[in-house]
């Protein structure tokens, strides 16, 4: 009566929360969470108290109350005493390979050209992506992260870590103009792009994209090629835009006074396929803009605000239905990969740049957090909410931790009180990756390990570049 | 060779990190924490790789590199393995019996008036307050915190409960000019206060203390009479101050337009036994008044921004050596009790505030919840940093969890990675009072289930009042 996968079973017998069923005359399925604090985020945002969601293989097939239970056989059910049951949360916008340069001189002045940009140059490697993904991987899983976007070099060494693990992403293969690890021109990337979206086209978890590294980075004419290659390809394009004054400055000297959102525009590569990180200056004719096209937005705040460049006008278009979701930028920059512990500073940070206590409520964070950002990352028809039909991300978190009770209103604890140390059990595409905070697809304890050794080389390089570690 | 406690020697027998030693020739100790991160937050802000804290009845009496250890033969031996030992964290302003409110009706208009008053008129009780007090302690054991200073009614149950858990605490009976649950006005607040102070003067780790709700919610001559109580019987003056415009718009019109911090001092009753908090509006002559006469001030940071009152200028206070340290406020305002949760918004705002990347770094933050936070309840000679002669309030957090890999750099990896669940074992007065997340004083699952069972109460209680629960 059990599920296959044997780490799965050894695991699942051993829990005494999860039991096979014996009803009869019931449909037979794969999992159902019962006993649940379901927030659906469907679009009437329905909660189902002491709720059900039935899934069968890959999938969603019946999200409901008490009752709904009796209806099905499950091979395995897991009752979770009232915690919340949710969709796993997306995170539109990372770098997860760069977890190994995490906390090395934070706040130290020009820290890009003196640390970040040396390191990478004599350390970005297959060998460093893995590692770095694979710990970076681990924290968002742990944090209930189920799908995430990242850019960065190497993006299939970082598809095979996403496989290993079982989670679903979006991997954008960087093209710039400058010589990097995997590339020594854009033209390079292009084609280690290409060769990468072939790779990965029919992957059930991986989406492979280009990453145009930003349109400052890019001439117009690599911006439009792919543009018109991820068309051809039907892939997404990551991109950071509007992030600085400076790119503004540079965008506005290439293109006529343009802001970097009406340029993308004039080009043709504001589309619907495009996901832009950051949109900290933009303009009511650059969200306008924004809206029209379809793009997505991915909203890092709380990278934005570490390195003062300011708060992007986010819920102004939220509350415009633009495609917008929470993103955490890449380790160095925000530090961490879990967008959990950052509802908190979105809801607030918004209500003080607002001067209005009600901006910014709780269930739009979780919004962002979900349904939003699986629009940006134009995946809305396959993940974000708990309805039938939508692929199984499910992620169950503790309602009896001390910062966690009482619960009047759910969303109101997930944003002002949980942290990633809440979330208690992962689901991806139906199967389970994470119970009571163990890992069952990866070894937690070799990935911690391995990433720690790398460090040792780091510190070196550092040293090397006649630089401190600090 | 163990020490004596039955709860704590069964839980570190079964320990493998915990062991006795068997050294000859050296000093007798009670316990040894070795192979630490240890974050003193001395003067120099001395960090020692691979340190030694060595602790003898309730006091630190040994801080050092590993070489230390071999000088001391300890009943405990705490081998971390390179985790952070550092001060145990000091909230400086909260209300925790308001925990059993908590998640009920954040950012509804009018809510104080409309939810608040009317559910602490009718369910403000010894009960109540033994009930939330216990939910409060544990989050904020389990968050970091060792010491705390809360204002509210009935502080003899907090006392109880701080009492058990072995936490530390300043506990502070609330004195204002309305009828509540414990007072009929403001004169027999203080007769409860005084009555409390009696009985826990003398007690190790409990400091009773007047708590004033307010300047604008007492007279002049209350707020006088406390100061002249407070010098008498030496104890603190626990305060709201400076929080609001209208707090600043009816003390003006009580005292010839002065602020509230002018007030204060000009009544006299701002002086070295006073701890402040909020402080939002104050103007550059307000913190020259509060310098001078060694207030302190408790900074509540993520609380002040959920309600959209402004961020107070903290940071500056910090530089001209106020006495400041980190609170969270109450858990309705929040809303949680541990400070390490706010540290990443503690930086952050003020980064973004101060247009400046470089403000606020973490070790200011870190100093700011531990010595400045002592000095802020005037308990520097006691508590705030690992020295000879200090009380034993240690914290260990994890640095292995995948969120706090790497670490070049403590500081950064404590404030801009870290949250509650990084706490790992915490030690008071000498004592563990938990270990691994395991409380060892007291049963946290009953704690958890008599705050569930009374938040039955609450939600009867709001739809008597005629509110919805949301």
């Amino acid at each position: 009566m059990f599920a296959s996968n044997n780490i799965l079973n050894k695991t699942l017998l051993a829990a005494s929360i999860i039991f096979a069923t014996s009803l009869h005359a019931a449909e037979q399925v794969d999992l159902m969470i019962t006993d649940a604090t379901v927030l659906t985020m469907n679009s009437e945002k329905a909660i189902h108290e002491n709720g059900t969601v039935v899934i069968k293989g890959n999938k969603i097939i019946a999200v409901g109350d008490a009752k709904l239970a009796q209806q099905y056989q499950a091979n395995i059910v897991m009752d979770v005493d009232g915690d919340i049951v949710m969709p796993g949360l997306i995170n539109t916008h990372t770098h997860a390979s760069m977890t190994v340069f995490r906390s090395l001189a934070d706040d130290v002045p020009g820290r890009l050209h003196r640390y970040i940009f040396p390191l990478e140059k004599k350390l970005v490697s297959r060998d460093m992506v893995r590692i770095g993904a694979n710990l970076g991987n681990l924290e968002m899983v742990k944090g209930g992260v189920t799908t995430y976007s990242d850019m960065y070099y190497f993006e299939d060494e970082v598809a095979k870590t996403v496989d290993k693990i079982g989670m679903r992403a979006i991997l954008g293969e960087t093209v710039i103009k400058f010589p990097v690890a995997d590339a020594q021109n854009a033209q390079e990337g292009i084609q280690y792009a290409l060769k990468f979206i072939e790779e990965y086209k029919d992957h059930p978890r991986i989406t492979p994209a280009f990453a145009p590294h930003a349109p400052y980075t890019n001439t117009t004419e690599v911006l439009q090629q792919i543009t018109k290659l991820a068309k051809e390809h039907n892939v997404p394009v990551l991109i950071h835009l509007a992030e600085s004054d400076r790119e503004n400055e540079k965008i506005a000297a290439r293109a006529d006074g343009k802001s970097p959102v009406e340029y993308m525009d004039s080009i043709g590569s504001l589309d619907e396929r495009l996901v832009a990180a950051h949109m900290i200056n933009v303009s009511e004719s650059d969200i306008e803009l924004v809206k029209k096209a379809g793009t997505g937005v991915a909203h890092n705040m709380s990278a934005n605000i570490k390195s003062a460049k300011g708060v992007s006008p986010a819920l102004k278009m939220y509350d415009e239905d633009i495609r917008i979701g929470l993103g955490t930028d890449g380790p160095m920059s925000g530090n961490t990969l879990s967008t959990i512990d950052e509802f908190n500073q979105v809801a607030k940070v918004h209500k003080l740049v607002n001067q209005d206590r009600g901006a910014m409520p709780p269930v739009k964070v979780i919004d962002m957090a979900t349904m939003g950002a699986a629009r940006a990352l134009h995946m809305e028809d396959k993940i974000g909410s708990l309805e039938v039909g939508k692929l199984a991300d499910v992620i169950v978190i503790d309602t009896k931790a001390p910062n966690m009770v009482p619960m009047y209103n759910p969303y109101s604890v997930l944003v002002y009180s949980a942290n990633s140390g809440n979330v208690r059990h992962s689901i991806v595409a139906g199967k389970v990756i994470m119970q009571d905070r163990n890992m069952l697809t990866v070894n937690e304890k070799n990935i911690i390990e391995e990433a720690i050794e790398f460090t040792k080389k780091v510190r070196q390089t550092v040293i090397e570049n006649g630089e401190k570690v600090i």
